[in-house]
């Protein structure tokens, strides 16, 4: 893809928030445009509502980085940081979007976005409970790193009532999970938990 | 699509929108970045709560138009459109904010963000009933318009308990709007209000 | 199955509500089964969310009764009480649903319910700020009628974005309610709307 | 009332679902009406406010199953299953309804509603945070099953503050359940926790 | 104003208020505790949740004032102001609530207050969308005025589902207002009604 | 305690609630004044949205009792209680808040509010799930402890976003807690943390 391939081309001194092209090119625009977003979780596992943001955000943004949480030791998922890191590509595949990566993460999101050179963080809305818990996160983001934005996008419709934990009882109960998950993670489940 | 041809038109080292490197670069993106978006809405008078949300958006795209519900007869408002197209420009002025720009519209919201070539509405949360609102006006304009994403941005903490209509409730009582509105908009109410 | 064997081998004589095996064993039955419910509101017009919660409410009782709020005065309708009630038959009848009638109501839907012998009053439900509304009506009706319960049931996804007044918002700026209401209230609303 | 009338008229062999005026007239109803109905959760412990849905439900069906997730290993419950059973029971016989049973159950709640020939899932509701909750899970489980219908009832207002676990907090703080549970789940309560 | 004569009375070593060890280790206390606070409303009329919500503020201060919002034009109210008053003091009486008295307002509720020698502004609660715009409302007081601090009560249970608007209407249906209004304003609101 | 010593001090036929000047005066008060309130939670730790919270409720009582649940063993906190009334105090010396003590607490806050002759509970809301929470727990200890009445106060708009369970999480990973709680708390988290 040209648009990685020239982001790659940039030296690795310049590395750290090198930005826009605009910006590379000299002239200092008043306000430098959204190039770079997280979209973070702990996708365990990724759902067809995940992939849904993505792709809608990915139209947003030159490069849209997938963080995944990778904690150490504290919590238990089913999928490994790794396993979860190949579904998302699998499915940005499947998807066809290009202009998105996958990353693990550890720490505060605001420290790795500044990292990546992100100006936004990108997070899903599906519900009022959702949403309030989004906007403590988002309040205390902007406490904590106040160059970077929150954008929340609403859900898709037809995803809805979809989250991950729900996706793994129903997946422990042998329900249909067809249409909810991406072929791959469908899958990946029925590996895991054995059926 | 006039505008991106427009867009393209601009010499490299012009300032205003010179967007991605990309594009500057030549080839075709897999995606298009933000570029443009539409804030809409009433602001009937906008206070500090639309203006740091303007401020926000403005840093996550090249232009954003802040476009403002003219409506011809149905609502009485107590600034004309004119008049609130002209607060807003001195707002925006007072707060440094280069990059956008106020234009009136009448119909759909969807209608005129297609007009100006944009590929988001901006929309500033409040509350969990924002919330609700937004969400079903986000579903029904992707619905109108799937090609058009709706991003919600958090009001600034010190605006949170702010509304026009509430803004307007207390000037007519006589209360103190110091803080709260812009100095042209106070001064704009006070001569309206004749206080 | 066993029950409803049982059920089908009720003779004549034990008649209205013959129900459980408990309640075949020998006596009248201690409650009514549900018969008939009301789904009540403006419907100003009706559109495909409240068909969808007509056509799945019709599957748990004998007779659904559509009840139409028919205000003498107060409030600006844009469908009169006649047509209102010909919009429903025709949605009905479009959506094969044979054991729903439609009535015009004045006065308390829990007086209307009780005149029609209702047990039930039916309600669609969108979102939080819907259910507050909702559940203030339900605990106002239980109030005034305790023998008449309120059941709510879930929206269709792809509707829950939709509402009566903000279709009629947007066919007067001209958008397009293709699939957001039947082919004939949207010819209804061309009419009516002059377009 | 002539429609009753009718049904009582209704002669043996037209059997299952005899209902309507409009059935009445002529062939099979299109629809068959609600019959059972499955009321689920954990349950542990039963308390008024799950028994007064439990009556309030019954009125609306020929037969309610009290179904009580009996999960086998995950999940630590203060009753066993056997006990809650025996707990609904007594709490049923108290209150009257005659036209429930209760029945444990295992895996997803659409397929036990399957296998019992359920037509409804009915849901309490004492809040926001519960119908989102509730809104989710009945969003699933219509994809899961679209033949089964959720339908959600208020929760009667003096009951509005109860929870299972907030019981148990309080009878494990020495706290007067009296009027919260029925005096068998009280006496059960004060047996376990050694009171 | 008798009470306010009688605080002033008490001789300065008199114990009454100074509570507090710091107090009464000798200077003026730091804080002035709680002596006044005002409950405003529209109280058109007045309802057994308002009345509930005066009763039980009554217990926290020394003086309650029930203000009522007689605005001289706007909006049209089913009773005057001094009917308003009338039909407060009647239910004060009722209910035995000896420390509030009755007073119309105009302008700003926090001017009001501090005309009052007021500390706290009284709300009640009876729902989410209630809280969110008591949020909103007394984040602007506190704005307007830092040092009224607002306190939120939450209704009683058996009025959770009154508002006055839904008296307004269920009167003009003909509906019993029986226990949810007191018998005064159920006469006036006959009387008023022509029923 | 001194203050408790002069409470108990007050002579047997002044009794009860022995409070206001009115009383004083001579005449048996219909209700007794708001002397004393408890301000319950876990605390671990506090911060400053609940050191806001206490200052505010200090103004409006003669003595605020800040009540520290000790659970002995179910939870794993990272303060101790013996800390957490260290931290409490610090922080109120801090602020200058000087009617306010703090006391760990075990069992039903309402037994504890009991105790300490408090008329009422104090509670910080931040949003709506709080309110929620908040609802239910006030109507249960409403129904415990009918004299005992729960007052909500809206949280500082600076800490709109803050709760000890998100702190302790920034706190770990490494994040900025200036601002967010007090000096004294933030060294302790430091020192617990390894830091």
């Amino acid at each position: 893809m040209q648009q990685d391939a020239q982001r790659r081309a940039i030296p690795p001194g310049a590395a750290t928030a090198p930005s826009s092209a605009t910006q590379a090119a000299g002239g200092a625009p008043p306000h430098a445009p959204l190039r770079i977003a997280v979209y973070p979780g702990s996708f365990d596992p990724p759902h067809r509502g995940h992939v849904d943001i993505a792709r809608r955000a990915s139209h947003l943004v030159d490069e849209l980085v997938i963080a995944i949480y990778a904690t150490p030791s504290k919590k238990t998922f089913l999928f490994s940081t790794a396993e979860r890191v190949a579904l998302w590509e699998e499915a940005l595949a499947e998807e066809g979007v290009t202009n998105a990566r996958v990353a693990p993460f550890e720490g505060l999101i605001v420290q790795f976005a500044r990292e990546q050179g992100a100006q936004a963080i990108v997070r899903g809305l599906r519900a009022v409970t959702d949403f309030e818990y989004e906007f403590q996160q988002a309040l205390m983001n902007r406490n904590l790193a106040p160059e970077i934005e929150t954008i929340m996008i609403v859900t898709a419709l037809n995803q809805l009532f979809v989250s991950s934990s729900l996706i793994k009882e129903i997946a422990r109960l042998g329900g249909d999970l067809n249409g909810i998950v991406t072929p791959g993670v469908a899958r990946a489940m029925r590996a895991r938990l054995g059926q």
